[in-house]
């Protein structure tokens, strides 16, 4: 699982490099707008995946979806370890029926 | 990050219970279809928080995201263990590169 | 195919009538982030539909998605007629071939 | 407004033809996710064009989901038309308020 927080700390490194030179630096380079595009994309193609794709797609659906939201909060200057920090508060507090309660 | 996997954990669990006492339960008695699109709504509200909003909504969404992610995942059988060996992977094989040669 | 037209002169009237006696009054008042996710929210339920739905349950969220994108361009200020132009214009020039060129 | 008609005849022929030849054929050879996926990310590119970019970004992407939701109807047999009687007649039951009903 340390996986997910050496993957942002690459990420967040490549945003500082060049542009031609890496697929992340590219991103930033794009804009705010790009980066949120793509991760729409990816988040499509699960939901596609999910539907109508194979176990193999939809784990490369997912991948792509994790990364391109990792990308997405970086450029946001929210960490990974905040989101789950409030996953965890959210079942702390009173489990997954707080969720419930939150969702219509 | 034990989080997410306790998370899974929970939600896996939680599959299996009354649709009336579990709001995990309650989508997967609603099937693929609503799973898949919470899912898209959420990904869609962190697309929105990413342009629009503030940073404390960007947490909310990609929380949100990730919890029904999971979700999505569990339906089709499939790990999160078995998407982050795949980022694994991808970023051992040749690093970001990879990515950047497949994506298009 | 007026109905589109009177739909839109509708929305750009409701637009500006008390946000409690109109869904279209209500919307706006709630600002173009939340017109933007009710046409996005449509538009992944027409996705889901035609992967998973019925004829019928197209034919009712390709009209949801029409609505809303109606809502989300008056907000804008653009008109159906200025979209439809466009449509036309790049038929007029080189036909689908064009959008063909432009699309990867 | 006789455009999307003539666009939505256009369409339905160029369905038949030769892949190598028009962008219609190549979409629908490639099977309805395709066709989901690119109706998806067009109506993606709206809700960021309507937050993040200019008039005329936005009479481009609205083009586009346009041109894409025809396809998508194409492919599962649905009609234009079909569409715009199923708008007609909801306004004409009960007019817009019919929709806030419905909507939550």
């Amino acid at each position: 699982m340390d996986t997910l927080f050496r993957l942002e700390q690459t990420i967040r490194e490549r945003r500082e490099v060049d542009p031609g030179s890496s697929y992340v630096a590219q991103l930033r380079s794009r804009g705010p707008e790009v980066m949120a595009r793509k991760f729409g994309e990816e988040a499509l193609e699960t939901v596609i995946a999910a539907l109508a794709g194979s176990r193999q797609e939809m784990v490369g659906e997912a991948a792509d979806t994790l990364f391109h939201l990792i990308v997405l909060l970086a450029e946001k200057g929210v960490t990974l370890e905040e989101v789950i920090r409030e996953l965890d508060r959210r079942s702390g507090v009173s489990g997954l029926e707080e969720k419930a309660n939150r969702s219509s």
